[in-house]
């Protein structure tokens, strides 16, 4: 059942003993929303655990400041914070997909399963959506609580770069900013400006090997099982490479091939808006966003190369 | 003399042929403010120029989107926005140094050289200023004049990720977003994420290229003139490297070492934030800020590469 503000400060106010959900594969906004709602309801003298199905990243433990872990206690009630879906709980899927009281997301595509649903589809962030049920209950902020509802509205929009960084984004930082002590600047720089020495050496790589198509307009990465291997580059530094060519002035689309298996592609296509790539991977049998799209092509690598090439040249009327 | 918000209202007001100078190295702050206040201007119908001691470069063209080029005319007022000191005017420096009516700037460091100064030294940017001195007049903005004013905001604080990202900057922001139709992740796109394929070699080679010391807390860069020549990478597109390796995690200071004659070097430091640059580069008598500063050496590359590499060592208490 989907509810409001009101409604969702009764349900906080009621409970006692609370598991708060994050999402897997966490980001700063599921972190953000864990910890500011965990410190929340520390405030309101409650007893509060933040389950992380992929437990919490080295990246995101600032956050985490002042958490302390309690013994396993079995809880009256479960919020979920910015999971659209129970899948993204992972493992801890058949524990709580079932019995999840109240969602409090900004996700459209949000499936609607838990028993009650605070969702505020414009917000930028569940952490913007937090802020106002924050402010629906009357509950006076601390440095902490800011610290994490910022982060979550900075990394969902991009540093505010992103089109969903609306005047209520803007003005909800405005005030966490202006309010509390926190060193933003610093979050923002370990957040967007800093990489690892394997990252950096794997966008080189990426960047100095890509193949140009279409009067440099379409750019592609070809990811090898060999290439993952020779570079020594762990896993999780892969995230977001797909996006690596449209930083380059000129280029529409950026293609990246991933070896899944021998004859088996991982497509995933990214584009600067001109061209709706979500159209092209339909052609594959996959499809998406209209700026950010997969699919999967079974061939060698050069004929899913030359196959895909070929998709988004037509799509870009050449 | 210092004015404040109402006496500039009423500067603005009084005048009817204006000529709007900028600065040179043209920045998003002063092409936002220049073109905004010409849009003004215009609106309030007075006949309007904007002077560009460096031309309007190809980058910040979208501000202009409307700008007439008058023929030339002779202004009954002059005024400057986001300038902190006459020198900046280049070569236009002579004609108009001694005859600025009012500046409109945001920087401390402004040397008070006009008749009448606009000073906000807490705005993120000239384009802030400009923004309240506009709600003073009265004058209702439009899409055109939104767009260069968050431009300029947005610019000066890197995209809201630096620590001068009041407040006031994100409520402007949300305002400007909020009220007035224009692409501002576009916007955002074009100034923060696109680079030309020159730059992209160009950091591909410096950061393949770097020597890293101390435990790699120390990063250094040698810009050769052999190298330029070798890469045939433009000169601006050396604008900014010196924060380059500063993205690295673990890199606490940055040093470039850029050859200017054989045997002379202009040095580039920049710090994380916990050591200070300023300090080292005095010591070679050069200085700056904290976190930003440059001195020059007279050695050979490699003797100019031990010398800093082990003054910044002992800066760090190595």
């Amino acid at each position: 059942m989907q509810i409001d503000y009101r409604q969702a400060a009764e349900i906080v106010k009621a409970c006692d003993n609370i598991h708060i959900l994050t999402h897997q594969s966490p980001d700063g906004d599921t972190m953000g929303s864990g910890f500011a709602l965990y410190f929340a309801l520390k405030k309101m003298n409650k007893k509060a655990a933040v389950i992380m199905p992929d437990g919490l990243p080295a990246r995101y433990e600032f956050l985490s400041e002042g958490y302390e872990e309690s013994e396993s206690f079995e809880p009256d009630s479960v919020i979920a914070v910015d999971i659209a879906d129970p899948k993204l709980l992972g493992d801890l899927k058949d524990v709580y997909a079932d019995r999840v009281d109240l969602c409090i997301d900004h996700h459209v595509s949000n499936i609607m399963y838990a028993k009650n649903t605070l969702l505020n589809a414009k917000a930028s962030a569940a952490c913007e959506v937090l802020f106002c049920l924050f402010e629906e209950l009357g509950l006076e902020l601390d440095d902490r609580i800011a610290k994490c509802l910022y982060t979550g509205i900075a990394t969902d929009t991009g540093c505010f770069k992103f089109s969903n960084s609306s005047r209520e984004a803007h003005e909800t930082a405005g005030k966490l900013i202006g309010g509390y002590d926190f060193d933003f600047a610093l979050i923002n720089r370990e957040m967007f400006d800093i990489k690892s020495r394997a990252r950096i050496k794997l966008e080189q790589h990426l960047l100095g090997n890509m193949n140009m198509y279409c009067g440099e307009r379409i750019a592609v990465i070809s990811v090898t099982e060999e290439l993952r291997q020779n570079l020594g580059v762990p896993d999780e530094e892969f995230d977001g490479v797909a996006g690596l060519p449209l930083q380059i002035q000129g280029v529409e689309v950026a293609v990246t091939i991933k070896e899944k298996k021998p004859g088996e592609y991982k497509v995933s296509m990214r584009s600067a808006g001109k061209v709706n790539v979500s159209a092209v991977c339909q052609k594959f049998g996959g499809g998406g966003h209209v700026c950010a799209s997969g699919c999967l092509v079974k061939a060698s690598l050069e004929e899913a190369e030359k196959q895909l090439v070929a998709a988004v040249e037509k799509a870009m009327g050449e």
